[in-house]
């Protein structure tokens, strides 16, 4: 079945071929697709006579983008945790109320009285909000089980996920977020965990694809995350990694020595960091929504990792206590305005880029013939609007695998 | 026609009786409303005796909350400036942006080009976003025009639009917005113009409710803005004034001075300012969005003017050059992680204390009997939750003037 998507004002996306920053913008533009594939981007005229027969979407006088790529966010989670926002507000740190027991221990408490079937509802109403704001497609990680049954049960729900929402989502394990409170004081007990049950585990069901680690100060130390990603690469998955978002610890530098695909976070990453993911390929993943929502003043340094020629990707970090938040529109304002990227660097960042991250570069991320057909239809009149006006959703269609899965209301 | 909102979690509203950052919840409230106005909030079994053969509007097991007023908006111009939001990206500020001749007076030359016709289009297409995200009284600045020809413009277009939009539009005549090109060389005989023939024109054919102006730096001077804003107050307009939002120029202290209603920005306002604000009753009016829009690290001390006892209202400052937004649902979240603010004082300062802003806090701004039935429906599961999940839009349903205005689409 061939669909052509015509009336629009055209076609904005990054490509293979172009520059990490760079974008594509094709005014006039038609796109055709058969079933879930991209077959072509060319004027109206031109689809038509190629493709008489093909049936015909409406494209309402909007630019049409490729589907966002979120590639990092922690959607299962049972309990929302407003209460911990307005501690902070009140002027506790996050560091002070995870201290104190709350922060991802909190959300672990919580989940680990779930059942299956309520994650399952609780995270299918979170995750649609996805698609309404044009993300076709996730990272998703596990991470508030932090035990082989409730990690299992983590992993299991962003399974089931994948095959009810319109959306793909790439799964990650992430056992080594925290320390979970049983093994508070033998915490070295908790990576032999990890290394000798949970990985091998994991991957022997096969329910992910990635293994991440929050590497950070009273957390994972460098040595102890090396270790989970070696054991973890052994098993087939591959490695990623939260680096050096509240302390530089030399997270930038781990995820190059284990050949991460992407380390995220990087707010205090060095410039030997960057020098050794350039080296190494690694993605830098940058989450401003994060840096926002904790209130910080200081975000990730951007423009030194676009300088060092790194595909910079922005993600949402969709999660309880420190991105309540599923809308990448925001986070590409975030992006130029706390990190300086251009427009063009944000919408790159939030889909080719993105995708590079989740190793998804070749069927997702761009407007290309032979990739799939994930894309969005913005009410903008040009690339640089989207950005600048905030906080509203430009979204008016999106369409997944060839499919049309939202229309905004009126 | 008597209608009974039903089905609701209950309500959340400030109250007159209550202090000015403190709400009331009531679960499992319902909503009792005559024509426009309010009847009632009780138990569902308790309006249904009273008023058996009433209509019932499902509450979808949302939280019904006031309908946002938004006390400070710009929302009359012609064209977008998201140029400009990519050169301050680039590294230039906002105030050299302005000094070569963009900002305001870039803005002013489009508007003076465009008919009435086409800016109550262009007007109508962006207002009727703020709806969409649940507000349902704005106030509205002329202010693109600076002459007396392009100022009545703006005006007719803002009340043409009163009547088109279901949102209370007050007017606000904001000629002293900035110096226009043609007078650059004789600011004063600017400050004459709006005096002797701009100011009584507007105030004659009653196309404003309040006067405003731009006290600042190298816009206009403390005494300017006086002898400007004394006029418009012996024309019966009430005085308004953006006041110490670049520099502390003593703008607060002149709001007191000439017991204007409101005193808007306030980054640096001083503590004799605050006094003085509190001692004359001016409410004031802070703008997040605009500090954020322009990616600064400083908000206005909310904190301390809570503490002063002044009910602080918030508002989204919707104009092209500095805060291109119509949802005060992210001016909330803003408000709180940038100032510090509860989330009791957010709503309260969105709602009822945005509403004494402009004058309507016997009509709008809280749900009590008697008040117009101005209603929004939140999926939200408490108040808190409001501002922490953030960047999506919460509302369900917009009830205004006792009607159904906007519902969410699927």
């Amino acid at each position: 079945m061939i669909k052509i998507l015509n009336n629009l004002r055209g076609t904005i996306t990054p490509r293979l071929d172009l520059p990490f920053g760079k974008l594509s913008i094709e005014p006039g533009a038609a796109l055709a697709m058969e079933n879930d594939t991209i077959l072509a981007i060319a004027p109206p005229e031109t689809l038509r006579q190629q493709y008489p027969g093909a049936e015909t979407i409406d494209g309402q006088n909007c630019w049409a983008m490729p589907g966002f790529v979120d590639p990092h966010t922690h959607p299962v989670f049972y309990k929302t945790r407003e209460e911990e926002f307005e501690m902070r507000i009140a002027g506790k740190s996050y560091e002070e109320i995870a201290a104190a027991g709350g922060g991802i221990r909190n959300s672990v408490r919580a989940l680990r009285q779930a059942s299956f079937d309520e994650l399952v509802a609780l995270a299918y109403r979170r995750m649609r909000i996805f698609t309404e704001y044009g993300t076709t497609a996730i990272e998703a990680k596990s991470g508030y089980g932090l035990s082989l049954e409730d990690e299992l049960k983590s992993l299991r729900v962003i399974k089931k996920l994948s095959a009810l929402l319109p959306l793909t989502v790439v799964p990650t394990f992430l056992g080594a977020h925290e320390v979970p409170d049983e093994y508070r004081d033998r915490r070295d007990k908790y990576v032999d965990l990890l290394v000798e049950e949970m990985i091998p585990r994991v991957a022997e069901e096969k329910l992910a694809v990635f293994c991440d680690v929050f590497c950070e100060k009273n957390v994972f130390t460098v040595a102890q995350s090396e270790r989970i990603l070696l054991a973890a690469r052994d098993h087939g998955l591959v490695p990623k990694l939260h680096a050096d978002e509240l302390h530089p610890t030399g997270g930038a530098e781990l995820a190059a020595k284990v050949r991460a695909i992407s380390a995220d976070h990087l707010l205090k990453v060095s410039d030997r960091g960057i020098a050794a993911m350039k080296d190494a390929g690694v993605a830098p993943v940058l989450l401003p929504g994060t840096a926002f929502f904790l209130a910080k003043t200081e975000y990730a340094p951007a423009r030194k990792m676009l300088a060092a020629g790194l595909p910079v990707a922005l993600a949402t970090d969709f999660n309880p206590g420190s991105s309540m938040i599923q809308n990448m529109q925001l986070i590409l304002t975030l992006a130029a305005l706390q990190m300086k990227m251009t427009p063009e660097e944000v919408i790159a960042g939030a889909t080719l880029n993105a995708a590079r991250a989740i190793a998804l570069e070749k069927e997702l991320g761009s407007l290309e013939a032979g990739k799939k057909a994930d894309v969005i239809l913005l009410d903008i009149p040009g690339y640089k609007y989207l950005p600048y006006h905030y906080g509203v959703n430009h979204v008016k269609m999106v369409i997944r695998h060839g499919q049309v899965v939202h229309r905004a209301g009126e």
